[in-house]
């Protein structure tokens, strides 16, 4: 895949340990506008409070990003190392400093080990000449099993551009802002006040519409760099290919927050959670929430059972409006509940195989209002408590 | 156990299936004063809706509790079970029905098979002259591996009294008002405005601060009833005796509590999460609550790992005041992290030997005030995952 004016490189520098890349580069040719969005936790990672400022400055040149390590709870010498790798990107490819964001993923809690990716930086840069957005991917996982790609071609004025991005996830994901790692790069020329603000609507209506396990990560970050390469007239409210955009990007996330949680550790099930008739959106939202977060909701998905009493139990304690007399709910187009009661007959059966699909959609009515939203959660399986209980060793 | 006045049945009815005592009775041979705490979740089963109009009548003489069938989500035939239920002890024991307070724990979204009920009632009451509390107690369990029965002996003007009590609880435990079933029974005399207060707040010190899955079902009970039988002068706020009746109840409670977390749905450690130094007691809670719900804190337990990145992760997105820079965490007596850094040295060995023990404690030292709160949770195993994706069947 061709975004003009974008290279890509991803090496293998041992971080937590040899076998696999786990270091790699975004690089724009030219400055490109950007936006992003960082984790609301109040422990935030070296990289994040480093990247948080150098975004503000609104112009960016590289993405410089590991796995392995989280370079959180690490202090001044974490601070220090999360400068020294964007310090060293940059001299290596004739940068400001300033114009480099550096981002990690990994364990929590251990010193990032410095010399090994210094010694990996020039072969970094060296790849730029042939990497491709596949290995930064690739390069980004830690418990993901599959890497996770998405992109859009659009037009604007006559001028093709490309919306491409990369995340990873698996764990630690929750919604409330973007909670996992995720950089998304474009040609296209996007005034730089409607990027921010359509990257982030898009966002919120992606990867904060997800969640794995309901915990929120040190070193959750989503970025976006438009490096105009593809030479349109610049997109901005008023464009007329300024919903077009919208959409493309819009698409691209939520694409990548859909493989996140299809990627969601040890999960077997893809359920899509759509409540409707909510007193409002909040409400529709907060629903929504509770049930895709319930472990006694996401047990009962993993065997398969159509419990459809734990959903009604979680959309009770979720904070949203609920006359538990009007509530109806389907496992896709199967009726289970009618004004807050078991329809009876054959729904037990029917509802149970829709259970059995590994991807269903789970639809609640509150009969209150127009309030509507739609959020994705996988299942709780054996595997997650496996793959969590031994993650550090 | 004998506490003056009181008496107890349990026997099988077979309301969910065959093969165990189901449906227990606790009977007061005179009125007593009473208290209940109740869920406060907007989905509430039919005993609820029923036990909260008549706690509100200040006066009760019977609980009948089954398991096996939560009755809730079950509508107007659900409420009209309970009303006979308790109508029908009412008429064998001859009472008002108004002193009687249904109970329900089990499956959601059935309704009660009532012939069954109805039958067993001669025998529930007949069996009051040779039952025990500890009857009741193994009557209530539902994934519950030992029965819940708490008791203490106090004095009050030369007049012996007992308080005593029985839980159940494994799943769907979560704080925020008593989350699971409890009745608690005294022979004291107490003052039923002082009974109630000392009630409420001896539930928000133990059925609240404990979580096993952060589920909170329809169905949460915790009930007191005092007959007076003792004899004492009656206690109030003004008695010399008031501050030992708190204590003794406040023991019961926490003692039940701490039985529900050790018998968490597939618990393998007993955690006590202690968090200080907050910068006021709401956030210490906040703070220790979001830790002791975190799936990637309770799978590292199940592990046995030291992982104490992600307990800071926890208290960072807890909502709680949090400076990074001025942590301190311990397991038991060993310190891992001193300003929001791993101490480095033989910590990781002495901190993973702590979390090899049954049970421990996290203490979280913020750093920042005088707020402090201790919270009560379990590991998550592959057996949570077990039994919760296999309860129905």
């Amino acid at each position: 895949m061709n975004i003009k004016g974008f290279t890509f490189s991803a090496v293998e520098a041992a971080i937590k340990k040899p076998g696999r890349k786990d270091l790699a580069l975004i690089f724009s040719e030219v400055p490109a506008v950007c936006a992003a969005a960082f984790t609301r936790n109040k422990v935030k990672a070296a990289p994040v409070l480093l990247g948080q400022e150098r975004v503000a400055g609104g112009v960016l040149r590289a993405v410089v990003v590991n796995s392995g390590n989280a370079n959180a709870c690490t202090g001044e010498p974490g601070l220090e190392a999360a400068r020294e790798t964007a310090r060293l990107v940059a001299e290596a490819v004739d940068l400001p400093e300033s114009e480099v964001v550096p981002s990690s993923t990994g364990v929590i809690g251990v010193q990032m080990p410095m010399e090994r990716v210094k010694a990996a930086i020039p072969s970094l840069v060296k790849g730029l000449a042939d990497g491709t957005l596949d290995d930064v991917a690739r390069a980004i996982m830690t418990t993901d099993t599959f890497p996770k790609v998405a992109s859009r071609h659009g037009s604007s004025g006559g001028k093709a551009y490309t919306v491409a991005g990369v995340a990873k996830g698996a764990g630690m994901i929750r919604p409330d802002m973007a909670t996992m790692l995720s950089f998304i790069v474009t040609d296209a020329v996007v005034e730089p006040e409607f990027l921010r603000s359509c990257f982030l609507a898009a966002v919120d209506s992606s990867f904060n519409c997800i969640t794995v396990d309901n915990d929120m990560s040190t070193n959750d970050t989503a970025l976006i760099m438009a490096n105009g390469m593809a030479g349109n007239v610049p997109i901005d409210a008023t464009s007329p290919d300024a919903s077009e955009f919208v959409r493309l990007l819009g698409e691209v996330t939520l694409d990548l927050a859909k493989a996140i949680v299809k990627d969601g550790e040890g999960a077997t099930k893809f359920v899509t959670i759509k409540v409707c008739g909510a007193a409002s959106d909040r409400d529709a939202r907060v629903a929504a929430m509770a049930v895709a977060n319930s472990p006694l909701v996401k047990t009962a998905f993993f065997g398969q059972d159509a419990n459809w009493g734990r959903i009604l139990a979680a959309v009770g304690y979720s904070g949203s409006d609920v006359d538990q007399t009007r509530v109806s709910l389907f496992f896709d187009d199967v009726q289970m509940v009618s004004g807050g009661l078991f329809v009876g007959g054959d729904a037990e059966a029917r509802g149970s195989a829709v259970l059995h699909n590994p991807e269903f959609c789970v639809t609640i009515d509150l009969g209150l209002g127009d309030g509507c939203a739609t959020v994705y959660t996988s299942d709780f399986s054996y595997d997650y408590v496996k793959i969590n209980a031994d993650y550090r060793t």
